[in-house]
């Protein structure tokens, strides 16, 4: 939830008449992502969502993005359409800052994920996967394994203050998978952050996929395993296995997993739970003291850590054979 | 800008669902007011905004806005319009807080208000007026002179570090305005809070009216006072004669002003500006170290305060006899 930026009127109207969707009528700051601003903007034309990008995402991060949003949405997958301007450009400036409108997608995203809904979200999963297999662009995730020990240092000197031993127990998860983390599974364009927020859903049916600025190039079993730790969790940290086997199956109709992605299910889902607790605990102990917007908690994220250390297959995610 | 409750999606559909404005298709959090909760709304019957009255509302005089609102909306006037459910009530509760639907407006608030704003406005403030004389509903401000030493005595012991002085001025204001504040004027139904972002425009013409939750009963022309206030300075705190007299004309053109009234303004203004002031003041110095959400700057409306007190007559704000 942000608005980081605002934007006055008449430089928003200008930025707008660009884009050939008509006349502004009005726009909405809304709170929808966490790393962005973002307007909901009314036209003669219909409802559009303007993002402007601040400091966190990486301008020259912005083409990846846009470009897979564009060749997904081109192939008629649920997710934002870029517009482009009469120059043909996606990317324009606003305000100081890079900035991009996309068309809206109409749809809620869900609280508490239904096993229906884990089944939708694991085919709507396939077809981006498969929909993105030829887009040309390409991105390393910085968020993956390499990326992980210089979170874990800049956190460690203070992650046993927001829980005893915390510590200890995220450089022995981190050793383990910085050995076996796996490096030869099927690769491709990946959301990387396919969070029920992110989800919208008509009725059962998954009408949007936004927020594609983790999207990366890397294993595309790895998002299966960030979907199974942000879908399938109950609210008291139990593993839903019902909505595993949803989520997989839903997957698996449409793209089966070879047998080295079923094996490395519990390690990328490890690895995937490590990469939010310590985004989560970054976030945690950079947050200055009475601030009104708090971070998640990253202690969640070592519950589903140990529930993964514990698994010995996939089969215990519901995975079938 | 706040969105304080969060709803969840199956509470939400529900809510909306009797209110016979077709299926919900999208409801997006706004950066919309500030005190209330709002959410946009997208349903098959186009947009809405649902409001969740958040504690500083006080709940009996929802009914008050409310009424207002519906009793304007009726008339033509461009201010949200509460819809009903099939039982006839508008007011509602949502996640345990008190809710309404109002129908939504297009147009753009403006940041800086032209000469041709200020007429727009004062036209639209003089409808309002002449369109809510005979609501039957009345409301007290409890913003208004009596109000007002409660506020300071609140702020007093910290008002100097703030700005030095700034307990001083505010007292000899507040005992000058205590002495002298008018009681004669024409009453009715009035804004209270008619800032910029309360206003929208499409074009020349104002489209819409919103955030009535200041609304009350009291003299017409403090009403002008507040706009004159909120609409006339220059970001460099001088007072736009031009301006002032673009929005005083506009209102006279449909409303004129009584002599009581044009005499009473230059105190009027005083008042409008002690108030905003004072709730200004309050809440910066209730806001936490390190908060994000940094509050409107209290001395903006010192400086309005000290120019008023140096206009002699109405015709200083460009009331032309």
């Amino acid at each position: 939830m942000a608005v980081y930026t605002e934007v006055a009127d008449e430089e928003l109207a200008a930025f707008v008449s660009r884009f050939g969707i008509g006349e502004l009528r009005a726009a909405k700051g809304i709170a929808e992502g966490v790393e962005n601003s973002n307007y909901l903007i009314h036209t003669t034309e219909g409802l559009f969502i303007l993002t402007l990008y601040e400091k966190r995402v990486i301008e020259a991060d912005l083409p990846f993005f846009i470009g897979l949003m564009e060749h997904l949405a081109g192939k008629g997958i649920v997710c934002p359409r870029p517009v482009k301007d009469a120059g043909g450009q996606a990317l324009g400036r606003l305000a100081g800052r890079p900035a991009a409108i996309v068309t809206f997608l109409d749809g809620m995203s869900v609280r508490r994920p239904s096993v229906g809904h884990c089944r939708a979200l694991g085919e709507a999963l396939a077809r981006l996967h498969q929909g993105g297999a030829d887009f040309a662009g390409r991105r390393r995730n910085a968020l993956s394994v390499k990326g992980w020990r210089p979170l874990f240092e800049a956190a460690a000197p203070r992650a046993d203050g927001v829980a005893p031993g915390l510590a200890r127990q995220i450089e022995a998860a981190l050793a383990a998978l910085e050995r076996d983390w796996p490096q030869d599974l099927p690769m491709g364009n990946i959301h990387a952050d396919l969070f029920p927020d992110n989800v919208f859903f008509i009725g059962k049916d998954v009408s949007g996929v936004i927020d594609f600025y983790f999207a990366c190039t890397d294993a595309l079993a790895y998002d299966l395993a960030v979907c199974l730790n942000a879908w399938c969790f109950e609210p008291d940290s139990s593993f839903n296995m019902t909505k595993g086997q949803a989520l997989l199956s839903g997957y698996r109709r449409l793209r089966p997993l070879t047998p080295a992605e079923a094996q490395a299910l519990p390690l990328l889902a490890r690895g995937a739970a490590l990469r939010f607790l310590l985004t989560r605990l970054v976030d945690w102990l950079d947050v200055p003291a009475g601030a009104l917007v708090r971070p998640k908690d990253p202690i969640e994220y070592l519950r589903k850590l140990r529930f993964h250390a514990r698994v010995a297959s996939a089969a215990e995610y519901g995975f079938v054979t």
